[in-house]
C-alpha cells in the first residue's frame, strides 16, 4: 500500500447521498412517478444538465443562484470560445429553450414529463439543497391551452403524491386572474407587486405583508383589508367563489378568473374531501404564472415549504420563438420530499441490494454447480448472487442476513442430491428445485 | 405578447439531446442495463454531481478536464468559504470515495452499479462528449477480492450489451500483471512507461510505438521486439497463454497474470466464440489498474474508441482510508455507443410519447364519458390520454398518428351505445368494452 496522506471523506453540503438502501426506495420512488406520469401519456426527455447563461437568465431570473462552469485547464489554454455556461436551476427554463428548438419535430400539445437534477448555489439550509432532483410535468401548446389541463394536472400529481407514504399534504390552487382581478377592482395599480407581497403570508403573517403594502406598496388601509380578507378565503368547493364575489369587488378578470377555478376544483371533486383546496393566499413568486397556480405542503409541517409547485404560463418560450406558447406544469420537489423523511427517519424498508436470492457455495469444487443455479435461478426472472468463496455456512447466511437477501440457495454436497432454500424470514429450510422454485 | 428579443436556441456542442423518440428508446436501454445490473445483484448508488477538487486530483488524473463550478453572484458575498467543487470526470473516483465515507455501513463484498452523468471540458469530438452517462458496475471488498468476480463482470456486460441491437462488438481482456512481469523479465526498469506507449498500438501503430519505446523510454531493439511480439498474441482460449510461454521471458509475475488471464477464458468459454477475447496489446492507459483489464470495442470501427472498458486495482480508495480495499469494475460508455446510433440512423421503433389509447371525444358533452373510460383504461393498466378538446375525429386520428399511438378509443355519441376502439396499424376498428377490452 503506498504511503501516500489518507484524508477521510466529509459530505459536502448541500449535496445528499443516500445509503443503498435508502437509495432503493428513491429508485422506487422515481420508477412509481414516472409510471404515474406515463400511465397519463407524458413522454420522457431529459437536457443537458447546462445551458447557456443568457438562456438562464432571459426571464430575469436573476435572484436565483446559478453555478457557472469553468474549465480547470481552461488558463492554459489559447482561449476558450465557449458560450458560458451554467447549471440549469430548475426544469423549466430548459424545457421552454427544448420546445422552441425542437420546435419543427413536436407533436402538440406536447406533454413531457422531466426528472432531473438541478442545482442551486444557495447556501444549503433545512428543505435548501445545492443539488437536487425535481420531477416535473408540462403539457405546452401553440396559441392557446385548454383549460382541462389546469385539472389533470393536479390529479396526476395527486395520484403521484397519494402513492407514497407521505405524511398528510394538501394541494392548494389559486388563479393568478382572480388576484389581479380582484387588485385591480380594488384600485390598486402594481398588482404583481402586492402577489409578491401576499405570497408572504405563510411566512410574514398578517401583519408582515400588511406593512409591506401600507408601506413600498403604498396602498390604502381599506387596500390592504381587503387585499388580506381574500388571502384569507379557503375551501375545497365552489363556495369559495361564492365567498369572493361577497367582499363585492367588480372586474372582469376577477370573474374569468374565478370561473376557472370553480372549472378545476369541480373537476377534481371525486378526489378525497380537503386533498385538492382552493386557498387565495397562493400566489406563486414567479411573475410567468398567468392563471392557475398550485402549490403543495405538508400539513403539519407548512413552513417546510412547498413540495409541488407550479401553474399556467402563457409564454414562456417567446425569448426563443416567434410563436406563443402557453403552458402549464407542475414540478414535484423529488429531494425535498424524500430528504425529510430520511432525516425523520420514516424511510424504512430498503434492502441494501436487490438480489432475492444469494446461492451458497458448499465448497470450491462445488462452485459451478452453484453458478449453474444461479443462471437458472436468473433466467426465471429471480435476481441471484453467488456467494463469492467456499467459506463456512454461517458466514455465508450472515452475509445475505447483512445485506438483507430473503432467500439462501443451498446446491447439493454431490451430484443427484437435492437442493435446499432457506427463507431468511422464517427461518425455515426446505427441499428445492431451481427449475420450477416459486417464491412462498 | 411582450416585445422581447429573441434568440432561436442552438445545440450546446458536446451536451447531447434527444427527440422524446429517441429518448424513449435511451430510457429503454437504461432500464434493460439497470434490468441486467440487478439480476447479479449489483445495487444502486448515485453520487453527488460534484466531488471536492482535491478528491479529483488526488489519483493524479490532471490530464482529465475538470469543470469546476462557480456561483455567479459569487463576487457580491462578503466571501465564499466553500471548498472548491469540481464535476466528476468518471464513476470511479465519486465511488472510491463513497465507499470510504460510508466504510462502517456497508456490507462487503460491496456490489454497486451506478448509472449517471459525467462531465469532460474537452473538445468535443465524434465519439467525446462533454457530458454523457457512464454505467459502472464495481465490486470492491476489504483486503483481497475473488478472481471469480474478473470473470463475473465481462459476463454480466455481455449479457446487458447482447440484449441491445448493437452493431458487432468485442470484450477484449488482458492482465496488467502479465505485460508487467513480461516486461521486467526482459529487462525493462519502467513497465508503466512501456505499458503507456503500447497502449496506444491501435492508434499510432507498430511503428509509433517503437519510435516511443527506442526513443524516449530507451529500450533496446530486441527488448521492442518482444513487447511488440507480445502485444500481437490475441486469442479466444488459453492457448493464448502457451504462445505467450512460447516467446521464452521467465517472471513469475508473468505466470500469475497468465493463470489469472486462464482462468478468466476458461469462466467465459461457454459465451458465443469470439465475444470475449484475450488480447495482449490491451493496456489501459490508466495507473491504477494492477491485473485484468477489459475493454470492448464496435469490430467494423474500433477507431470509434472503448464502449466499455475497465479492470482490477489493488487500492483506489487509498487516499480517503487505512483499509485496503481492492475491487474490479466495468464501465458501459452508454452515451457513447448510443449517440453513434442515433448518428446512423439506427435507433428505430422509439414512440413519441408512451400512450396505449387515446381516447378521442366525441363532442364537448361526452368529455366526462370521455374521462371515466381513460380512467378504467389506465386502472387496468394502460397509459392513457383523453384528446385535448371536442374535434373533428380526422384531426384526433391525425394528432394519435403523429404521436405514434397505437389505439385510438371512441367512446358512443351517447350513453347505452357501444364503445369503439380503433387499431392505428391494420386500421381496423370493432366494438369494445374498457372493462374487459385486452391489446390484440
Amino acid at each position: 500500500m503506498s504511503e501516500q496522506r489518507v484524508v477521510r471523506p466529509t459530505p459536502i453540503s448541500g449535496f445528499p447521498e443516500w445509503l443503498p438502501e435508502v437509495r432503493s426506495v428513491e429508485l422506487r420512488w422515481l420508477d412509481h412517478i414516472r409510471a404515474g406520469f406515463e400511465r397519463y401519456g407524458f413522454a420522457s426527455i431529459e437536457t443537458p444538465s447546462v445551458e447557456k447563461l443568457d438562456a438562464l437568465m432571459a426571464k430575469g431570473e436573476t435572484s436565483q443562484e446559478v453555478y457557472t462552469l469553468h474549465r480547470l485547464q481552461a488558463d492554459a489554454d489559447s482561449g476558450d470560445g465557449d458560450a458560458r455556461l451554467g447549471l440549469h436551476f430548475d426544469l423549466t427554463v430548459p424545457f421552454a429553450r427544448y420546445v422552441a428548438q425542437h420546435f419543427n419535430d413536436l407533436t402538440f400539445p406536447f406533454k413531457r414529463y422531466q426528472m432531473q437534477r438541478v442545482w442551486r448555489g444557495e447556501r444549503p439550509q433545512e428543505g435548501r439543497f445545492r443539488e437536487f432532483t425535481q420531477c416535473d410535468i408540462d403539457v405546452i401548446n401553440v396559441d392557446q391551452i385548454p383549460l382541462h389541463f389546469d385539472a389533470e394536472l393536479p390529479r396526476i400529481v395527486h395520484e403521484v403524491l397519494s402513492g407514497l407514504d407521505l405524511p398528510a399534504w394538501t394541494i392548494s390552487v389559486n388563479n393568478r386572474k382572480v388576484l389581479q382581478g380582484f387588485y385591480e377592482g380594488v384600485g390598486i395599480d402594481d398588482p404583481l407587486a402586492v402577489i409578491r407581497a401576499v405570497d408572504k403570508l405563510h411566512k410574514i403573517g398578517d401583519d408582515g405583508v400588511r406593512a409591506i403594502l401600507t408601506g413600498e406598496a403604498g396602498l390604502s388601509e381599506e387596500q390592504v383589508n381587503a387585499c388580506l380578507e381574500l388571502a384569507h378565503i379557503k375551501g375545497s368547493d365552489t363556495s369559495v367563489a361564492d365567498e369572493v364575489r361577497r367582499l363585492g369587488v367588480r372586474s372582469d378578470l376577477l370573474l374569468e378568473g374565478l370561473d376557472e377555478l370553480g372549472f378545476v376544483l369541480d373537476s377534481l371533486s371525486d378526489l378525497p374531501q380537503g386533498s385538492v383546496v382552493a386557498d387565495l393566499s397562493i400566489a406563486r413568486g414567479l411573475d410567468y404564472y398567468t392563471g392557475t397556480v398550485y402549490e403543495a405542503t405538508f400539513d403539519d409541517d407548512p413552513g417546510y415549504g412547498s413540495i409541488c409547485a407550479g401553474g399556467r404560463y402563457e409564454d414562456l418560450a417567446g425569448q426563443f420563438i416567434r410563436r406563443r406558447l402557453p403552458g402549464v406544469g407542475i414540478s414535484i420537489g423529488l429531494t425535498r420530499i424524500f430528504a425529510k423523511l430520511v432525516a425523520e427517519g420514516r424511510i424504512e424498508g430498503g434492502r441494501a441490494c436487490p438480489t432475492d436470492v444469494m446461492v451458497a457455495v458448499p465448497g470450491a469444487d462445488r462452485r459451478s454447480e452453484a453458478l449453474r443455479t444461479a443462471a437458472l435461478l436468473r433466467e426465471r426472472g429471480f435476481n441471484t448472487e453467488v456467494f463469492h468463496q467456499a467459506a463456512k455456512v454461517g458466514k455465508q447466511i450472515q452475509y445475505a442476513s447483512r445485506k438483507g437477501i430473503p432467500f439462501v440457495w443451498f446446491p447439493p454436497f454431490e451430484d443427484g442430491k437435492a437442493h435446499e432454500v432457506k427463507d431468511m424470514a422464517s427461518g425455515e429450510q426446505t427441499e428445492a428445485d431451481p427449475a420450477s422454485w416459486t417464491r412462498p
